[in-house]
């Protein structure tokens, strides 16, 4: 059954708002800015807009739209990103050779897709099949997911430059900070449900709708801080065996690791590199670029502990969806400023919250058919889930029961943590 | 309150049964062989004989007996395994360049050990505190974790000399095969309890006991067989990327996976080297040494999928705790001779069966006070749950709550699989 | 004693030609291609632009010129190459991770040191200390060895990607292929002397001129061709340990060596990339992009032997120095089209000749004085000499003895060889 | 022409001397310690003891000898070190896995190939073919060489272990410490011939005698001290870039290089580990156990350098054969007791002297034809020459002409330096 008309439009609006945030984020960057990788896990700029772009054409015109030219056949090589099924492709961690095909050639590139998707909406009219709006939809969730990789790894990439350079100008929220402490809020468990179940868009990672039995538990009413944090560090918690993983204190040792990613101490006390440059780091903002091993330290050392996902989820489910995200260009967590009155305070935006549960498919959960089934199922396996989004994230790409997730010691994203509790 | 005397003097028969049965095992070595690490997943046999000994003079006589007198003031150093709290130690990875203490030193060391254990206990007389009770129980099944250890040590070890050495002479049970075909049970599910709750010993990662949920599933009556996995070698499931997790596909091509561990193709047939030497691969025998991500593959060929470790555990907890084990000195899996009506077969013994659960804490689970909180909790990231003993297990060490873990590539413990699927 | 008026004006003029090749060569690539670095061995062209700009800011205007006021203070960091005894730099393998400075900052670096320099200069009049003139004549010389590394920079970063990008447009010599075939040439030897004595420049690894016993010896009129490598090829060189020096065969296995890099075999034949775009391999062109290994093992397949550095020069010393050099633009080997009447062909440009000498100082030679003392002595261990130039050299830069030295594993200079054999 | 019947007999008897002295120095090892293989560089003792054996099988027995049975076919897999052109073999870094044969089957396997050999040479009664002695002679010179390095890796592999282990009881020289000042003599060089041209036995690559063209030079008297080599140390020299080689210094960063191999810094001063246990540094001995590169640094920094091996050779070539060598089981360097005459101390025996040359062919050298061809030619690149023989060498196998050569950062042999400079 097609959909209907309304929908239609509406989609063809959201093709091009999000694809023309893609092009504003790359607008704020120099041409060699576009190119680097400065570590395996990132990807440079130009191939983020380009991969995006060929997601919509490999998976949406060469498979729905017979008079579809492609825009040049070696981008299924250069241009697929792990989608085994579908062919070869150029090695991850050599995606910073690729000088080109140029920006220009990039941008003549989405161009082309975008006038090819537009006159496919276009031509069904009030026809559009339900396959192609959920196949554009994927793919614009998946814009956004790149979307905030791409402010993630340029942010990554700039700390490599001794010039520490600023993607952004400062801006900051006129709101006054919120005087709310820190709390823990009961909350009963007992057999609940977590899981997407409603009629709007979600990935196969949150479905289906299940029961979870939760023991009594408590959760923390905001983020950790980044003065909580110093208090872990200077405790001396980076130098001592008894708070880590096994794995966590290996790495801790190997990489040197002394504080969260991009801080750097000084005479004058803590600096951290934003991406609007290096500023002075405020006590009072959720700590942010930790791994999960650090998280995980935090919080035994705290005499805490991480909450699972489903807690995590149970807790949150009713919690506005409002917060410091991508769109307010702040790009970086600010202070509790909130005024609702909600007991859970900076629980979407800011930073994804690194929860104690492994990555692992939901009971009864069916990944998407073909290809597109290796889009998340696939990396079920030594990932740590994180939950409610960062202030990389578009605000329009969160839901409670929205499920991110990486391995143990990657700090790069926008990631902290809230802690939890038994109760007694 | 101290335990009764006859619980001190049945503590006292398994600690000399469990120690002998370790140096039986060494007498079948050749001093030579006793000092090969030939990956570092692996130690030395010789190592396995002093860490264990340790175990009982660090956490036991050191700490409870004021008169004793430590044996090596340097095997603190030496033969700590990964106890951070308690001091450095020798790095794991070169555990194989210890040619000294030689191993008469080892048994030196064992003997003065042994000897101050037995007094210990009997000074005590009927008055043996339940703390030392304790401690003792918990190094008898940290030996007898060892002894399962250096049996698939040897066996690494011994399959990369060309010469093939056995272990032991070939021995087979005497039973026929049975005659039961593979069938699925079903099982209700909901709302159940896993977990250890009894008197008797179990880990701190077995306890609590606590609820889970489980939608209604059936499970495989046996172990899937080398015939099924050949099936899935001949279809080419180690050529194929979508039947394998992401990381188990990096893992295949990196390490030019073709089939298990220690199997060879021959214009006669699979091959696979055992304990007791090369032999014909039988068709009928549990399918052995595959990693996690082998046994994900093959389930998600076969259409079905692994079980959870709370799904095996339900269904397991009433099955006698019987099979092929250490103690019958086969060192390899067996076909199925049972002749008792438990639904499920060769659940304990045989082989470990891989689950789909990644190694975590149970809800409200407290680690051991102290060092021994290492034991454990530690581990408790990137490793996934295996369940119901080996050919390697002692019997006596064996639970239905029993939870053994790997990292998702290992392959050198005897670990095959066992089918799920969800009741539709 | 200051150097005359026309010297000076002569080296002003030098500085110009020198300094505008660098921008001439860079104005063929795009912003994005400036700043790839597709192996730790190549540097992005942005980084010669500006570290070849520092080696003048440091050692002459910042040494010489109390009013110079340096460009950005973080360049000493950014750009020193290797100096150690002037402070820390950024490291080497991550020159690819600097998208800033902006290649526009970088051509404001060059005008603001080229003003700087023409100034000093000026300044002087007729009354320019020899100094300063020696080290303006290396800082030029340092230029042409970076533009040479740029051309075989971007060849290497333009090969990696697979849309395979042209540099410059292709270009051939007008003049017919010269008809004479490869000749031994009988040389006497003796009680000869190789080294340079002259009054022009020299580095100080060609100095002094000394003795050298020589057996007599015989060497090959011109350069091996694809032809005759393509024989060795077809002769199952690459898979027979018998002609390589055992590190030679380890890099063969390792790196899976079958021919010379940047070539295809195709059916229709064999083609190799230059930076003119691919094109189908000449025959008579001298091969091209081989290791010392690979040169090495070639001779020892041929029953010849690769000359010794001072075989080579003495034969050479009297051959004109003229040939395919940058200048020509060919940016490639060509075929001998040589109308002289000098015994050896190709001697000069086109493609360095590896000789079997180590690296070395010469008897009695003696380092630059300070930090300069870095440019070459600290090289000495691990590299081999090549002689005579390349396409990609300037043909100004060459002399008979000049010593260029790579380690024995790359292949990523124009390198290629020359036979030699003793007399019988 | 078949040898003299004496000559025979000769041969016979050190044939039975030689490998008589490999059995005596593994008799001071415990069965483990023959498997150790510490690092990739050095090989099990066990190994080297089978090794030599499977030379005279492969290259005496199997060639000459049609009646011989081969002990066991697989030993050409596991004992081939490094002959390609006759086999694959079992990879060298992988050695210390092999715990079978054990060392009783290796006894079992050098009785059977002495008592062929022998038998070999006696039934030729007085007409052995000089084929067969020059072979068997080989074979002798061979096993000292790897008696040599039996003696340093067993160092190796005892100092990893923490219990520090004695291979020898502690020796010394009886005489009392020469008096003699460490002075320069004065050579005058010019056109000298250096190489093997007698009628014993040498390598192929000592020959043949030839010209060299030598600058007058100094040599010193005797080679650096402890003493000497510990004021480099106190004034900065592992701090301080400006003596360093390029890749010296990277290994010193990597490595963490303070000081030389197997030294200890106490409260009670430097303590080193030797074959007879960890003992006090003597300051007069001569240091040992440094690289090229530490060699290299420390004669810059004293404002001499390395000798040529040309220079080396010419200047010793006069200066009788005894010193402390292997014969005198200290296995240790001595200080200077020396009651000769001769200008040159302590030149045979004690430490090799590293010389400033890169191991390459003599002019007009051939390898020996076959296999044997890969003995030495096949290493001609990245390894320097060091000259002299040490305190692990045996006297019958050192020459004035012997050329031992190792890559410029190993230090595990007996290696130290002896000064030269330029005469002014």
């Amino acid at each position: 059954m097609p959909i209907e008309h309304a929908a239609a439009v509406k989609l063809s609006e959201q093709y091009q708002q999000v694809r023309s945030l893609s092009e504003k984020l790359a607008s704020k960057l120099q041409n060699e800015d576009t190119i680097i990788q400065a570590m395996p896990d990132v990807s440079p700029p130009k191939w983020h807009l380009a991969h995006t772009t060929w997601f919509f054409e490999r998976f949406i015109l060469k498979e729905n739209d017979s008079s579809y030219v492609p825009f040049n056949p070696q981008f299924d090589y250069l241009f697929n990103s792990y989608y085994e099924t579908i062919g070869s492709y150029h090695p991850r961690h050599s995606r910073g050779v690729l000088s080109r095909p140029s920006m220009d050639e990039i941008y003549e590139f989405r161009n082309h897709v975008d006038e090819a998707i537009i006159q496919l909406v276009n031509q069904f009219e009030s026809q559009l099949p339900q396959e192609i709006h959920d196949l554009i939809e994927i793919g614009l969730q998946h814009e956004q997911q790149h979307q905030e990789l791409l402010l993630t790894d340029v942010k990554y990439n700039f700390s490599c430059t001794p010039l520490l350079p600023q993607f952004a100008e400062p801006k900051t929220f006129q709101l006054p900070q919120s005087n709310t402490e820190t709390t823990y809020i009961n909350i009963e468990g007992g057999l609940v449900e977590i899981g997407y179940s409603g009629a709007g868009f979600s990935f196969d990672n949150e479905r289906p709708r299940h029961k979870v039995w939760l023991e009594p538990y408590r959760l923390a009413s905001h983020p950790v801080t980044n003065g909580e944090y110093i208090s872990f560090i200077e405790a001396g918690g980076y130098e001592q065996p008894e708070h880590w993983l096994s794995d966590g204190w290996a790495t801790v040792k190997k990489e040197k690791w002394k504080h969260p990613l991009y801080w750097r101490k000084t005479e004058d006390g803590w600096y951290t590199f934003t991406l609007t440059g290096e500023k002075k780091l405020s006590l009072d903002e959720p700590v942010c670029h930790i791994s999960f091993y650090e998280a995980d330290a935090f919080a035994r050392w705290s005499g805490k502990r991480l909450p699972t996902e489903a807690e995590w989820e149970h807790a949150m489910a009713s919690i506005p969806i409002d917060g410091n995200f991508a769109e307010s260009e702040c790009y970086h967590p600010v202070v509790d400023h909130s005024e609702n009155l909600a007991p859970f305070k900076q629980v979407y935006g800011d930073v994804w919250e690194w929860t104690s549960s492994p990555y692992t498919s939901y009971p009864r959960s069916k990944p998407l058919e073909g290809a597109l089934g290796e889009y998340n199922a696939k990396f079920m396996c030594n990932q740590i889930v994180l939950r409610g989004g960062s202030c990389a994230s578009s605000q329009s790409h969160i839901r409670p029961t929205y499920r991110n997730f990486f391995p143990a010691d990657k700090r790069w994203q926008f990631s902290g943590l809230r802690l939890a509790e038994d109760q007694s």
